[in-house]
């Protein structure tokens, strides 16, 4: 029998043509392309499992896949076949073999994701795929203080869409920040975090943008968080502004 | 009978699913689209008149237009509908009133043209339709001394596409220039002249990577433009990493 070597990659795919990460019964994911080119070179069937799935049109810079193989290859030249071989809005950065006890989901310890959202006027063309776009006026101070209210250890209940089935709704944000953008004219939020729910992260921005366009207090969040009630968050913000940046293992 | 308004308009759009700015028969064009948009704004057909024609699958960051119009509008106003009411690969960046006498294709004195080329690896899935790829080795400071053999008046046959009606081929070029654009690993090369023939920029562009590439000598080009022979200079590079970035007028 061969044995199998389990090795872990890093992707970055442009989300706009996929419906999500994960295999589904109709729509193009990325698992599956990952799934047909990896069977192609294996010439046998070969699963990949995600670090988590991403909705219909959000990015990755720095998805994390794990898979078995059934040969111990040269690491740069199954990088060039995964990168090559797989679809041009799919990229594979860097392979490395792990132990077989490592899984790309259950050890995840920390992500980052990023949100871009242009707001120049007109907007940009050549970004529309590529940031989420706000045409009103936005107090970027303010959502600047907003945010920092997400930090820490809390039930976000109130920030998770329906559907999950998640039980445990308490996450630890480590990292919650806006920057600007100048040369693109736009804001780039970094949530970087134990994990988020369902939507967690767009409905997050959706409620800074309330705040940043004065429809909702600047303290809002705190009693928002405290009622779990996804009634009292904003809406979920469009999915093309948001990016997986990075995955982290123990 | 109406007084028509004769409107200028600086033009950007993303070249991916055009065929081309320039009408035809069957393909979508950034002309058609636009004289749809006014059409409909005037309810009286409107015709386009633009700077130049771009390429299949060539961007614009600032190309411009004229068009007579049947109303003196507001130019925010004129702006914003032309915007918002032309397809999201097209945008108007701003508006302005010209007498009548104006004509975007023959008071043009000079243009420039941006071409993005990505060298890093893996080539990002982001960039794909906005900068073309090249995979090979490249000497960048041999481009950059031999770029500055294309400054100056040349006739330029040997850099212009069979198919063109133009006569005259002599034209200036006053900038010629390659930097480097480090956070998206791309090389861009600047062009300024008077005027460009038909397809011009991306053979000078492939012309440029034999040499980068150490397939042809460093100081190939002078013989090359005294040849005027098409045959002489390099392929005519993809069009994907070429942009229309300004166009100056008296």
């Amino acid at each position: 029998m061969v044995k199998m070597v389990r090795y872990k990659a890093i992707i970055s795919y442009d989300g706009s043509d996929f419906c999500g990460f994960q295999r589904q019964i109709n729509g193009r994911t990325v698992q599956e392309e990952l799934e047909k080119t990896l069977s192609k070179m294996a010439n046998q069937e070969i699963l990949v499992h995600g670090s988590g799935r991403t909705d219909s049109g959000v990015h990755a810079l720095g998805q994390v896949i794990h898979f078995d193989f059934p040969q111990d290859r040269d690491l740069e030249k199954m990088r060039f076949a995964l990168d090559t071989q797989s679809p041009e809005d799919i990229a594979c950065i860097s392979v490395e073999k792990v132990s077989e006890d490592f899984h790309a989901r259950y050890h995840v310890v920390e992500k980052t994701y990023e949100y871009r959202l242009q707001i120049q006027k007109p907007r940009s063309p050549f970004r529309r795929k590529y940031a989420a776009y706000y045409a009103y006026p936005l107090n970027i101070e303010k959502m600047q203080r907003a945010i920092t209210d997400f930090l820490g250890t809390h039930d976000f209940s109130a920030f998770c869409a329906s559907g999950s089935s998640v039980e445990d709704k308490v996450r630890t944000v480590y990292e919650a920040n806006i920057r600007q953008d100048e040369e693109n004219g736009e804001l780039v939020f970094t949530f970087r975090g134990d994990g988020f729910l369902y939507k967690m992260i767009r409905i997050m921005i959706g409620t800074l943008l309330k705040i940043g366009n004065e429809r909702m207090p600047v303290d809002a969040i705190p009693a928002i968080i405290a009622s779990k009630d996804r009634n009292q968050a904003g809406p979920t913000a469009h999915p093309e502004g948001l990016y997986l940046k990075r995955v982290k293992y123990e």
